[in-house]
């Protein structure tokens, strides 16, 4: 079966449009999904790729942006969200420990719409606990798993991963050799995956 | 009528994209379209905004982009071209003296078209020479003039205008007090000024 994988890292502002309407969109394209937390931040650093910081007038657009197109999309957020987040690394221990339990994807959409439409920072109180309650699981043994030494040695080991493949920024959707990046991409790598390649 | 103000500078690479197919876009929109050349690379270092310098991953990423869209689109470049331009601003003079004289578009598409199709530099000869020739206009006359002191104030206060209109990359487009960023925006941007807005 064709398959993408969604590398995205929680704390990215974009990745919001990406998430409530991936699955639905891998479904209908018949396309498998993956989805694959990681640290942008660490990537970013270490590249010199910082989007926003220091840049007003990208930022104000960024935004401008994001609710046009979340208004496309039929979702309702408050915009600007809480940015940059100072939990982007607990968040997405948590969500690394959920891609290995098999709960990541309904734990990001959870915390997502805590940021975005409630304004509570992910990867923070109250919105890591209660996401993580939404998603039918004990906040205190995740969270104490996620803060392990282990969990942490994990999400460095899938950001390395994510490096090694060319992943720079989120959203990217990953198919085979292909990286694509954005949200505006998500249409591309699917019809990739199909096989439709550049000529869909 | 509809209308939108198409923003750019020859020396962008993904506005490469949009320069082929902008008219026909606009056409079948019914959208009035008008070409307005400025300076970028004054507003990317004013803003603190470099996009690829020294960041060699997001770079390889946006040659293998613009050639996957490219195809979708019929072009056929060759990449990755010549980058970044040394001739930016007098590609750009060039195109502000055609924007007055009514050939902006024809010029922008020629000077395109050798920078990616036959790894010409724009702003710099062979390019700028038989760009204009192909144009029907003297290149010794447009070059001369592209030169004076009055056509860099003209390209310097469009480049003010555009920053006052919130402009911070090319290509972008402008329907009222809306920007927007990036090739892949352009069919936002049209169905905007038909009104169709955000739910388009």
């Amino acid at each position: 079966m064709a398959h993408i994988d969604f590398w995205y890292s929680i704390g990215s502002t974009y990745t919001y449009l990406t998430v409530p309407r991936i699955e639905e969109a891998a479904r209908v394209a018949g396309v498998g999904l993956r989805w694959r937390p990681f640290n942008v931040r660490t990537v970013m650093v270490e590249q010199n790729n910082i989007p926003f910081m220091n840049k007003p007038v990208k930022a104000a657009y960024m935004w401008r942006d994001i609710g046009r197109r979340a208004e496309r999309y039929g979702l309702t957020p408050h915009l600007p969200a809480p940015y940059p987040l100072a939990g982007l690394e607990l968040a997405n221990r948590v969500a690394v420990l959920g891609e290995e339990e098999g709960w990541v994807a309904a734990y990001t959409r959870a915390t997502y719409r805590r940021w975005f439409e409630e304004g509570q920072p992910a990867g923070e109180e109250p919105n890591l606990s209660e996401s993580i309650a939404e998603t039918g699981l004990d906040p205190a043994r995740v969270i104490e798993e996620a803060r392990s030494e282990a969990t942490g040695a994990v999400l460095d080991a899938v950001t390395e991963e994510a490096m090694g493949l060319g992943v720079f920024g989120s959203p990217s959707f990953v198919v085979g050799a292909e990286v694509f990046w954005g949200d505006d991409r998500l249409d591309d790598a699917l019809d990739w995956a199909r096989g439709l390649g550049s000529g869909g």
